[in-house]
This record gives structure tokens, C-alpha cells and sequence, in this order.
């Protein structure tokens, strides 16, 4: 059994979607226990509200929470009781494997940082999100890509981003069952010299890097197409070009919702189609995919996206046991054991 | 009388799309004298199968030119007399007014470095493009807004972004009619602390300058939204970031495609939806926007799209002349006066 500790404070959506998603866990086959972790005056009365197992969820008080607006390095070095360092020292403690959250982002790779352990090689932890593309990848026909960093920090050294290639290549086995991901960095032309200085360096570096299928530079026009399973790129264009994904499919939304208010063709035209509108729904529908992994440390830690509901709480939690189950900071320790071999990870 | 020098050659459906564009404007009402550059050999035959007017286009002979393939800087050094350099001289020696390619990029802006003078207080040229969004903007209700720099060059100084604010804001009044362009940087966040050290410098200097409508930070999500009429960042983001763009309208061109061939209840509700999604396609339509300036220089400088047909050739001539008829370069001027009275310009 895998016991995940659940940040419940900080979403989008209050404490309410987080309870009511592990309290389906509790009731479902899948050998996850939980670790509910928040204020207890807030969670006990939403418990009451819910069916669950109390054999497979406890709840773990912590009165304070890093909100949205607080500054996490400052909130969290004046709060150490507070439910995300909380939530991650019981993983540190070992009496959870994994940390998931929906709360502050910084907040989260701040306190894995401090409650973790950097694997061997990895100078700094990379934020990974899967996003919507045309191609299906791997066995099951997944119709996303990874994308990583996506924020964690700023800028990419060239070691960074081999490092962020190992780390989504082995997410990307880990979580789509693909045995040889194709990786790819993110550039502004396909060929070996396009790009900054980091990325040039990383291409010649990848190149020679045994467990990574490297496939060169990929550019914007392939994002999403999905041309390759993992798309490696610093952490602000990341956070730029997925932040724009979101902008696209909401447009879009806005668009077809407008045009079925307007015009009687359109609604029956929208009505005819509505059975394919809800199967890119589905496809481009974030909460289905479980969450962003930070990617670097010696255990698992999933990032929700802030508005998560129910559904995706379940998702990121179900995510979260898959990669503790299937040894994911094991495969990243491998993939980086050839980059320190060949010279090329950071000092 | 506007003379605009057209660089015939180099675009990826041949010179027979360019020349039939530049036939069609000889026999517009428009004021627009066109000299056609390129190789005489290929262009004459071409012309004889077309409508025109002989008193308003005229041929100006260049045997090479650099194709996509080539390496600019190389080829430009080796081929001083080739159709880009040739037509950006006839512009620098008052024959013509502006330029317009479909050529290689990376040619045409060296081209215009070479052939004409960066303006007092720019530093870096910087191509601008026009994206689809879905607020209107300016008196036109135009469905689109600006970005710069989209690749002109990789990286940016804060002096740069502040220049490239004030020359997206000059184009957006000349060729929307805006008479005050709402402009902002990409970043990662709205806050003023948010971004690379460039963009938090420039942010600050934005701040403080008369003439530019600075609407502080934008993120990814704005771009599709068009929450602005001018988005400012560095050419690598905003190459990625543009191809991205046209990389979704692709797929959303495939899926509807496929749609439409698989299924009798999609077929007739796109089939209902059709004068919609000629609309949207409209919209999308880059080849009716009239090609990305090049903006810094004491010329009009404009790159048409690649895969530019005649009807984008025309429009591309069009909002050459219209660029030279309002006072492009004039307009800059004045904003980087203000500019440059803050210190805020390079040496």
C-alpha cells in the first residue's frame, strides 16, 4: 500500500474539491491510503460530508496554508507548521511516499526542496505538464505530449536542460507506458546551431547521451502537432507557451459558445457536432491528466493545477502512486548515471 | 507616386505568385509604382502572361538570390548584386521607397542593415507579425494585434524591449489607426518582479515614458485573448510562440477536415456551420494581414509570408505603401526622442 499526503488547502476550488476527490480514493480498489493534510476545523466538517474509508484516509492538521497570494519563500520560512512543508516532511519522514498539491505552486517546489533530496547530478528540479496534440504517443494512444520546465525556475544552463531531458524522458516511461520517448528541445529552427547558446550546447550534448532518444530541435509549429513525446525547453518560455495552450482552448470555448447563443444554423450545425466537441473536450481537458510532476528530487511531488476539481485531485493522486509504484526517481537516477558518466551534468 | 521595390524572388510558390500580385496592383487604383527585382530571364516570360500596367511596373534585373537553403551573411558577402541587396539599394538610393520580400528572412534584415541606417536610439532591428485574437482592436475592429520581436534577433537587452515597444506602437497606429496601442511585455506573470532581468528592467522604464501606452505584463494566456493591441518580447520567445500559433490553426484545419470526411452528422453540422468557419478562417487568415515589418530602419522594410500567394503580395505592397504614406520612420523617431531624453537608449 502507498500512502500519499494530500495538500488540502490552497486550490482554486477550496478544500471542498480535495476532500470530496480522496474520499473517492478511500472507496475505490486502487491500494492508495491518504494523508489528508490542512486545517482540521476546515476539514473535519467536510469530511462529515463525505462517504469514505476511514481505514485509508487520515487527516494530519496544519492550521496555516500558503495561499496564492503569499510570497512562498517568505511565507515559508515564517510558517514551517504550514500544510505543503508539512505534507512534504511526512514524505521525508517516510510515512508518505508521495506529496500531491493544489495550492501555491513556488510554495511546493520550495518546501520539496527543503524537505528532499536533490537527485545525484540534478542542480535544479523542473516542472512538467502535459498538454493537448494532435499525434497520439505511446501504447495507449495518450493524445498529449510532456513539456518541461514549465516554470520552475527561469533560465536553462545547457547541463539543465539534459538534465530536464533525462528526467521527462523517464516521467514519460514511468506514466504512458512509452518505452522509448522521443525527446526533443525546443528551438527556433530544426537544425544543431538553431537557438541560444544553451540550447546549441545541449543539442551536441544529447547527441551523444545513450538512453535518451534524442530527436533534435522541434519548433513552436510542432507543439501541437505532438511530433515528439517530451519537449524540453527553459522554464519562462514553458510557462509562456502553455499559458497560451490554455488561452487557445478557452478562445475557442468562448467562440463556440457565443456562436450557439447567436444563430439557430449554428446551434443545430453545433448540436450535430456535439459529440465530436465533447471528445476534444475530453482530449484538451487538463484535469484528466492527473497534474504536473516536479521533476528532480528522491520523491514523488505532483502539482495539481489550481482549479482542480474532484476528478483531478483523484487523477493527480492515482499519478502520484504510479510513479512511486514504478520507481520513477529510479529511472531518472539511471538516465542521469550516463550523463555524469559521459561528464555533462554539473559540479 | 510611392515606388515600392518587390524582391521576386525566394518565396516558396515561386516568383508566378508575386508577379501576378504586383500585375493586379498596377491595375488598382491605388498609387503604387512597382519595381519587380529579380532574375529578368525568369520574370519576363512570367509577365508576358499576365494583365498590367507598363507605365507602373518596372523590371529591375538580378540574376541570384538567396534562397531558403542559403546562408545569409555568406551568400549576401558573395553576392553583392543579388535580388534582395539589389532592391534595398534601389531604396537607399531614393529609386524607391520601400521594400517588400518573400525571400529568406535572415537576407532581407541583413539587407536592410547593410542598405540603410538604424534609427537614433535603436540598437536591434526586430520583425513584427500580426496574430488572430479574439478581442477586436482598434477603430477598425481589427481581429488581430501586434507582436515583436518574432526573430529578428534571439535575445534581448531591456533597451531593446523598450525600443521594441516604442516601434510596435508606431506600426499599430499606422497601420490599425489605434491612436494610442495598449502595449505590454510577455512574461510569466503580471507583477512588475515578474520575468527575466530584462523584462523586470524594462518594465520599470516603460513605466515612466511619455508616449507609449504601457500596459505592464502579459502572460501566454493573453495572447490568443488579445487583452492588448502591442506584445513586446525577444525574438526567440516570439518565434516559438508565433509558430505555435499558426502550428494550432493546423491542427484545428486537420481535425475539422477529417471531421468532415468521416461522419454524415459532422458533415452536416459543419456543413450549417460553414459561413462561421469561413469567418474564423478569415480571421486566421495571415495572408490577408500584408506580411511582418521589419522594423529600426530609416526604410519601410516588409517580409512576406514564405508561402505568401498573390493576394498576400498585394496586400504585403499595400501596407508597404501605406507605412511610407504615413510616416513609419518618422513616427518611430519621435517616440525614441522621448526615449532617448530618459537615458533609456544605448549608446
Amino acid at each position: 500500500m502507498i500512502t500519499v499526503a494530500v495538500d488540502a488547502m490552497g486550490g482554486d476550488l477550496g478544500p471542498e474539491a480535495v476532500v470530496e476527490g480522496v474520499c473517492t480514493i478511500s472507496r475505490e480498489d486502487a491500494p492508495i491510503q491518504v494523508l489528508l493534510v490542512g486545517d482540521g476545523a476546515v476539514l473535519t466538517p467536510l469530511l462529515e460530508t463525505q462517504r469514505y474509508d476511514p481505514t485509508r484516509l487520515a487527516l494530519a492538521h496544519a492550521s496555516l496554508h500558503c495561499s496564492q497570494n503569499d510570497k512562498p519563500k517568505a511565507f515559508l520560512d515564517a510558517n514551517p507548521e504550514c500544510s505543503v512543508l508539512l505534507a512534504s516532511d511526512l514524505v521525508a519522514r517516510g510515512e508518505a511516499q508521495a506529496v500531491v498539491s493544489c495550492g501555491n505552486t513556488g510554495a511546493l517546489i520550495l518546501a520539496a526542496s527543503q524537505k528532499f533530496t536533490r537527485l545525484p547530478g540534478i542542480r535544479r528540479a523542473a516542472l512538467a505538464a502535459v498538454h493537448p496534440t494532435e499525434r497520439v504517443h505511446g501504447p495507449h494512444n495518450d493524445p498529449f505530449a510532456l513539456m518541461l520546465d514549465v516554470g520552475a525556475t527561469l533560465t536553462a544552463t545547457a547541463e539543465d536542460l539534459v538534465g530536464f531531458a533525462v528526467m521527462g524522458s523517464a516521467y514519460a516511461q514511468v506514466i504512458s507506458d512509452t518505452e522509448s520517448p522521443l525527446v526533443a528541445l525546443l528551438s527556433n529552427g530544426g537544425e544543431a546551431h538553431k537557438g541560444t547558446p544553451a540550447i546549441v550546447e545541449a543539442h551536441a550534448r544529447l547527441l551523444g547521451h545513450k538512453g535518451i532518444n534524442f530527436a533534435g530541435n522541434v519548433e513552436g509549429l510542432d507543439i501541437p502537432k505532438g511530433t515528439v513525446d517530451v519537449v524540453v525547453c527553459e522554464g519562462f518560455l514553458g510557462n509562456v507557451v502553455l499559458k497560451m495552450l490554455e488561452g487557445v482552448s478557452e478562445v475557442v470555448a468562448d467562440i463556440a459558445k457565443d456562436a450557439y447563443a447567436r444563430k439557430f444554423l449554428w446551434k443545430m450545425g453545433l448540436t450535430m457536432l456535439s459529440e465530436g466537441i465533447r471528445q476534444i473536450r475530453t482530449m484538451t481537458d487538463w484535469r484528466e491528466y492527473g497534474g504536473a510532476p516536479v521533476l528532480g528530487f528522491d520523491h514523488v511531488v505532483i502539482k495539481a493545477h489550481g482549479r482542480s476539481n474532484p476528478q483531478a485531485i483523484r487523477n493527480a493522486v492515482r499519478v502520484a502512486r504510479k510513479a512511486v509504484d514504478r520507481g520513477l526517481a529510479d529511472k531518472i537516477r539511471e538516465g542521469m548515471a550516463y550523463v555524469i558518466e559521459a561528464g555533462d551534468a554539473p559540479d
